[in-house]
């Protein structure tokens, strides 16, 4: 991370950038009166960058972004929940269409320019025609502080909402950056979907939007595990419009990576506050490898304690079991030698140099006692380092995924 | 599998086939009084095989059977529950060699026909003092009935022994392959290790003898999910002393084909035994991937399903939720036509050519509520098949493995 200044805001939120809209409310999808649509304007064309799941069910919104991503310019991000429009045939398709023209026609924009991102349930119907009734209204509460709402209207089984936003110097030109996403709780009754809508005023290539992106991607949203699965519809989205006023970034330099570290720690912020409030979530451990040879060696083990449900049931337990870490990172398949193992929870060693530090696990007791807590692991070969976010695995979240009828 | 007439005993055991003796008793590892050690012998010098556990910290008597598994003949099995002998230091090491030559002194055969198996806590020293003294007594309980002993003593947190024997005809001669074993279900403070010995009076080459046990581990043992952590000790030994009296089978012919498809059989059922066992386990799950154009591809999809948290919480609760299901085949990363994509319970179609079967999800409730159910998933690409057996995710499993403490 460069050194700099970064004022992050908690209360900051994807309208905080300047020239961005948003808004949020109900269009008929959710059953019960709950919001279940988001809007994201940039009031001038920006250039826009994404990721997309990897799970071959994309659901029709991915199909159709992943796509749309390509265009030069975007000025819309139209999000909406309750429903995934996942597997539920060629009306799914259309639906995405309709939706798109729809919102491109009222907000007065090529259809090219709008993306969109639905998370909700699988194989059911998209209910197009109430939704279309209901974008007239969504557009016309579009409005600069209506990042809240439109945080709130992406929610599934989220406990509340995931907001921030953080300003850092581009020589004398302020940069925001802000974000709202969903979590990676698992909904009723589908998979653990999770939605980031980033938008920021800096002004930067689109080539450059996305490079950052995947790096901020791949090292925050990639390293937190809920639960082993994938979603058919994680979409993450940026629009960059350039109300900053900083001369263009247009090439890998200072400037550059001053953006990219402001991004990746937005991205860190968001990810950790989604494993906080994973279903039945009550502790989150960071999980830092060093001493591998390799970052993938290192990445490797983190993902491989990270993901053991032994480890989240220890998590659970508080209890600083390092015979299962052991086997865990042996589990990974990465080489070390037991006689250089070193294992400590907030810094209190448990083992240093494969010797078990007795007298120091009540203490370590204490630190898994806390609803947060690092746990570190050297491996003693090298260099290498990797961070991994977790969650301890709890009854209730058992109880959550099995206790509901489709 | 052939079609042949086998002879499946569920009384039957490690004993059950000619030339075999077993014991098993208490050494003083558990400090509770319950048996701890277990002991197979062949009255004959045998030809043995075995596989081990792939986890990188690999515990001492796993390091020590995969070389000694390279001597030409073996005469026993040396197994102990309670202690891993596992991470701790060079006496773990002296603690194997020691026993391993103990034991070869008592039976007056070569140290290096022993093969030794254990289970049990991480990191703890091994008791060999004691575990020394009691080897006499263990050695004096040697009886050609005493299987049944010998699957207590290697129990951990198992509810039941989990015991079989198999019987066939080579020509006029009947061959006979016995099992125990030992459960996946995790220890305190540990693994989730799986031991099984078997023996067979079966008459074959090494060579052959070995390739048969990694055909039968892999479909069988390397296909069942209880969690998704690996063992430090996981151990599948076999001894085969010819006392059938059939023409020793030295090539891949029918008569290998038999004798391998018996003890495929033989652990098949060990492995669906295991998972029923397993922690917490209320239901078991069979899922049989159909229409695949890889065996790779089928074993891909039949795996990311059955280690699938929220297929596994689904099944805890009952629920023919396709969605997760089309979700989890997705995250396989196999590509699928959802148009082609069929699902069925207990032959209860869900999903037909990517159809729901509405009118089929109450009956379908009905086979998920049951004990024992097989999954059918049919891609529609090809015709290779795999098969995977998972047991549900229950809140008990994550209570059994959080609260205690090391």
């Amino acid at each position: 991370m460069t050194k700099v200044f970064f004022e992050k805001r908690r209360r900051g939120t994807v309208t905080t950038p300047l020239g961005f809209l948003a808004a949020g409310g109900r269009a008929g999808i959710k059953t019960k009166k709950k919001p279940d649509c988001s809007l994201i304007v940039s009031q001038v064309p920006a250039v826009a960058a994404g990721t997309f799941t990897t799970n071959r069910a994309k659901a029709w919104p991915v199909l159709y972004s992943m796509k749309a991503i390509h265009g030069p310019k975007h000025r819309a991000i139209l999000a909406s929940s309750g429903n995934a429009n996942c597997f539920n045939g060629p009306g799914g398709k259309a639906a995405v269409l309709q939706s798109v023209e729809t919102l491109a026609g009222l907000l007065n924009v090529g259809s090219e320019e709008v993306l969109i991102a639905q998370t909700g349930l699988i194989g059911v119907p998209f209910p197009i025609n109430r939704f279309k009734r209901n974008l007239p209204k969504l557009v016309k509460r579009l409005s600069p502080d209506g990042g809240r709402a439109a945080a709130k209207g992406i929610l599934t089984t989220d406990l509340r909402t995931k907001e921030v936003a953080l300003s850092f110097y581009l020589g004398r030109k302020r940069v925001t950056i802000g974000a709202i996403a969903k979590g990676a709780g698992m909904v009723h009754p589908n998979m653990a979907t999770m939605l980031c809508f980033l938008t920021t005023d800096v002004k930067i290539t689109k080539r450059l939007l996305r490079r950052a992106v995947r790096h901020a991607v791949d090292d925050t949203f990639n390293q937190i595990a809920i639960d082993n699965d994938q979603s058919t519809n994680d979409t993450v989205l940026i629009l960059a419009n350039g109300e900053a006023g900083n001369s263009t970034i247009t090439r890998v330099d200072r400037r550059y990576r001053l953006f990219r570290d402001a991004l990746e720690e937005v991205c860190r912020y968001v990810a950790k506050e989604l494993v906080r409030d994973g279903e039945g979530v009550t502790k989150v451990c960071t999980i830092h490898i060093a001493g591998a040879k390799r970052p993938t060696e290192a990445e490797k083990v983190a993902r491989q304690i990270g993901t053991s449900m032994l480890f989240k049931t220890m998590l659970a337990g508080a209890d600083p079991n390092w015979g299962r870490l052991v086997a865990a990172i042996g589990a990974s398949g990465v080489d070390f030698d037991p006689k250089r193992l070193d294992i400590a929870f907030d810094g209190v060693p448990v083992l240093s140099h494969g010797k078990l530090r007795v007298t120091n696990l009540p203490k370590a007791r204490r630190v898994l006692a806390k609803r947060e807590c690092d746990l570190t692991v050297g491996l003693g070969k090298g260099h290498a380092r990797a961070q991994f976010i977790t969650s301890d695995l709890t009854a209730k979240y058992v109880l959550i995924n099995s206790s509901y009828s489709s």
